[in-house]
Order: C-alpha cells, then structure tokens, then sequence
C-alpha cells in the first residue's frame, strides 16, 4: 500500500533528491509523455539531475513534443543508479517495463486511473483528474512552479490527448481552466490539434476499403465494420475506425471485428448507453460500460455471427 | 455607419425595450443558434416579451438545443411590431433572409466576423472572439446576468462549433476560460459533443464510396477526392469529408471535387500553409488562406485537371 501524498508532498519528495529517474508507461500516450516532459524540464530548472525512461518506441504522432528526444530505453540488467524514481500516468509496476528492473530508488507514482494498484512508495493520485498532465499542472501552481511555453505545450497535449479534446466525460470545468491557461503561454491549440489529429495515407487508405463493410443490424441500433485477415497489417493504426459507426444517428452500439489470425478475432465496441462490458465479459474479454472489447478464437465471420447474437440481445433489451 | 455598443450599452438598450424580436442568420448554426436562444431567454427572465426568427430550416443537430422549437419563420409580407430589433452574429443584412422585410423597429447587432458590414443602428462586435456565444457570455458577465442550465448549454453549443471544439486557430485562453466556466452550470461535456458529431447514415455510406477516390498529387503533398455527378445528392452532408485527405501526414492541400451539375463543379481547398484563397481567386472564388473554395463551370474531370494545374504550381513554389 502507497503513502499517499499531496501537490506539496510529492514535490518535497522530489527536492529532496538530487538524481531522478522519470518513467512513462509502455504504449506511450500523450499524457504519459507530455506530464513527464514538464516534469523533466520543471525538475532539470530546480537544478535536479533527471534521467526519462520509456520502454517503449515513441509513436510518430508524439515526436512534436518538446524534449521527447531525450528519453532513454531502459535495459533490465543496466542498473541505473538515482535517489527517487518518479513513476507518471502507469496504474501498475508492470507498465514502466524493463524500468522495473534497472531502477531500485523509491518510487513516487503520479497518476489519475481509478484502478491505481497502489504500487508505489508515495502516491499523488487523483482519479477527478481527465488528465495526469492535469495533476501536473496544479501540482506545478501550488509549489509556485513557473511554466515555459515547452511546458505548457507538454502539458496542454497530455491534457487533449487524455480527454479526447474536451469531448469525453472525464472534461470539467477544473480541467478546462488548466487547458485555458496553458492557452496563455504562447502555444497554438490549432497546430497541436493538426500535429495530434494528423493521420498517416496507409491508415486513411486502409478507411477507404474497410468503411464499405459497413452493415447495419437491429433495426439500424447496431453498425458492424470488418477488418478481414486479408487487409489486416499490424503496422497500421485502426483505432479510429470504431468511431465512423459509433457516430451514425440511431446507432447505439458499433462494433470493429478485426481478423488478426486466421483463427482470432478481435473485437472493439463502443454504445451510447447499452452495457457492452457485460457483452465483452461473456467472451473473456472486458472494458467499461460504453467502451468495451474481446478476442474470439475463431475466424471473422463465425466471430461476427456469436458476438452478435449477445449483442443484438443487449440492444433490444436496454 | 453603426454606432458601436460595449456590454453595458448593449444590455441596456435591451432593457429600454419592452418587446423584442431577436433574429439568428441563414444557414443556422450553432453559434447563431444557441447565441440567440440563451439571449432569449436572459431577456425573457428580465421580464421582455421576445419573439425568435430564423429563416431556415434547423438542422437535425441542432435540434437538441433547448428552446429551439420556439423559433418562427419570418414572413416578409407579415410586419412584426417590436421595438428592437437583435441580430445574432450575422455580418450582413441579407442574412436576416424575409426577417428583413418583416421587422422595421432600429437594430443592435451583435456579431464576431471581422467581415461585418457595419448595417446594424448598434453594433457589438469583437471580431477577436472564436464565437458570438462567447461574446454573449461576457455581457452577460459584464451585466450581472444570471445562468440558467439551459443558457450554459446553448452558449456551450455556439462556442464549440464556432472553436471546431477548441482545434480551430480562434481559440483563445478567454474562450476556453469562458467554457470552462459554463461547464459549472451541470452541462456534459460529452453529451454535447456526441450529439454535435452525430451523422446520418446517408453521410458514411457516402463517405465508403467517396473515400476511394482519394488520389494523391507532387510526392503527396496534394490529395484530393471526388463525388461525380452520379453520387450527388444536395441532401446528403458531405462538409466532413474534406477533412480526410486534409489530415493525411505529409499532406500540403486537400481538394474536394463535388459536381453538382453536369457542367458544374464545386471545389472546396484546404492547406495547412499554403495560400489556397489564391488558387480559389483565380477561379473566381475566394475564402481564407487556409480554406478557400470554387465553382468551376465544368464537368469533374475538366474542372480537377484545371484546378490542379495551378495548386500544384503554388504547391511547389511554396
């Protein structure tokens, strides 16, 4: 169990070292990267000495971002000596990676996810936060940390990423203002929307052939999108694909089957309200009420027939 | 040549009224919707009587906005006796449409494009404000007006169209501050915006048979797409689309080719730098730098060839 901490706490913490190693999360998201980013530079203008590890490449989409040239790969058997080890937006030990291994100072865990496995020595959690760009930025503000305009470039993309541009349910009113006043240092929240929104021609072209697989099931409630084996390419980023169902007028639940072996399907589904955890669960899979997903063990269109079976059900029950 | 107002000039010529007809412009959106309707109701609470006009249908998506069944259409032949006439973030009279015709008390127009033609008796006009909600929001701060819930929604609603959700380049920290203000008065976020982004079937599956036509020019710095005269069809949105091509990783300009007569075709442009009004200008069009558009009076393939020639040259010389 971790000893919680609060803003002063946790900077305290970090005064008192003179060598920290900051760690993002694997699958590297613009939260994790732009709070250890301001961290970094807020720390390195302390005077602190400060190492950022990420096990993990840095996808294309992120390389904008203000000194994100300056992370390390960790390596398990290459210890790297510090005084504190400050671990940003990862809910479980497991998600630094090899940092797990090479890293043997305290652990001081900054982080906003519910499901927080209280791994830590020290804890700065606060699940209100869309954002632990959000954390970042009051934690900054009540230690009288000043910002650059790095910073708040850093601060205010981990901030987007993380509440899908103010559109998704974790936005407030608290959120926004720290979104407003990173506004004020300078950066343009046009060029960070067009660097972030900025897809690559096999992504779009890959729409292009999949979007006509559209099909419509439950009186129009329920919209299906199928990535055959034949076009599946691990390579290419789908994650937005789900949403071009999801956002039909009369659609209550959207479903993406992605055929990623000949015998395994997997599932992403998104509702307005129906319940498609609880679909997800009946298949070993999980997720959250209206953003859920699984793996089936058999080839697309046997997948399609069985997951949809239980889900037309859910929908004309809801 | 009107006589410009402040927040306090505007309320109070306002409140010197007794009976007042607020007008939103052609082509309603959702600035001008949700702008006049929180109006409404801040004068409505003042105890005035109001009368709301707009001469246009509502687009299904705005139909959510609460108050929106109380509009009436102006009928230029019907005179409306009023002793103030309110013109909501419309930049020329013609965009009254019959309500022209119908209201002869003095106007106050309250309006955010730089482009206005200065016809209103009073004018309030910040041309540095993303949205006329946001202008709204401040004389209603500036005057002390309370905020219902409904009103936080509506001038939600107007400020994040006009803002593209806080991605277009009018985003300033005092729009966001004001957002973020409104977001205290129990409105959600996410409601909001999956409302706002909702589709109509008819929209994807056009998109799945457009999107294939996706076709890059000069080493992919130019995309453009196409609907031929066969997929048109003046009911179906297809404003989104150009936003595809648009947002493709080294993409310079994107061009939407609709032909809407046989001898017709529409061309819509967007850039991420390149000077696009230019092209559009020499086309007989117009617009803004960065998104411009034409009509070119021949058929798809002739107009695109046409077109082309010219963006790639700008392209390259850029």
């Amino acid at each position: 169990m971790s000893k919680s901490v609060d803003y002063q706490g946790a900077w305290q913490l970090m005064m008192n070292a003179g060598t920290l190693a900051l760690v993002s999360h694997l699958g590297p998201d613009g939260d994790t990267l732009g709070s250890t980013l301001a961290l970094g530079e807020a720390l390195k203008r302390a005077g602190k000495k400060v190492i950022l590890f990420v096990d993990d490449d840095i996808p294309h989409t992120f390389r904008f971002m203000p000194g994100v040239e300056t992370y390390q790969l960790p390596k398990a058997d290459v210890p790297v000596p510090c005084d504190l080890t400050v671990v940003v937006d990862a809910s479980s030990k497991d998600r630094m990676g090899a940092a797990e291994d090479c890293l043997s100072a305290p652990i001081l865990n900054i982080d906003h996810h519910i499901s927080n496995t209280h791994y830590a020595d020290w804890l700065l959690l606060d699940p209100k936060a869309a954002a632990t760009g959000e954390i970042m930025y009051l934690m900054f503000q009540a230690n009288g940390v000043e910002l650059t305009e790095t910073m708040a470039l850093n601060l205010y993309t981990a901030i987007v990423t993380d509440c899908g541009f103010f559109k998704y349910a974790n936005t407030t009113s608290r959120c926004m203002m720290a979104a407003a006043d990173l506004l004020q240092y300078s950066i343009q929240p046009n060029e960070i929307s067009d660097l972030l929104e900025m897809k690559s021609r096999d992504t779009i072209e890959l729409l292009a052939k999949v979007l006509p697989s559209m099909t419509f099931y439950a009186d129009g409630r329920i919209s299906t999108m199928e990535i055959p084996y034949e076009l599946y390419n691990k390579e290419i980023s789908t994650d937005s694909f789900i949403y071009y169902p999801r956002y039909i007028d009369g659609v209550e639940a959207a479903v993406m089957f992605k055929q990623v072996e000949p015998n395994q399907t997997r599932v992403s589904m998104r509702s307005r309200n129906v319940d498609v955890s609880a679909v997800a669960l009946s298949f070993g899979g999980g997720g959250h009420v209206r953003a859920a997903g699984c793996t089936i063990g058999a080839p697309l269109p046997e997948a399609k027939k069985r997951l949809l079976e239980v889900l037309i059900k859910a929908v004309e029950e809801a």
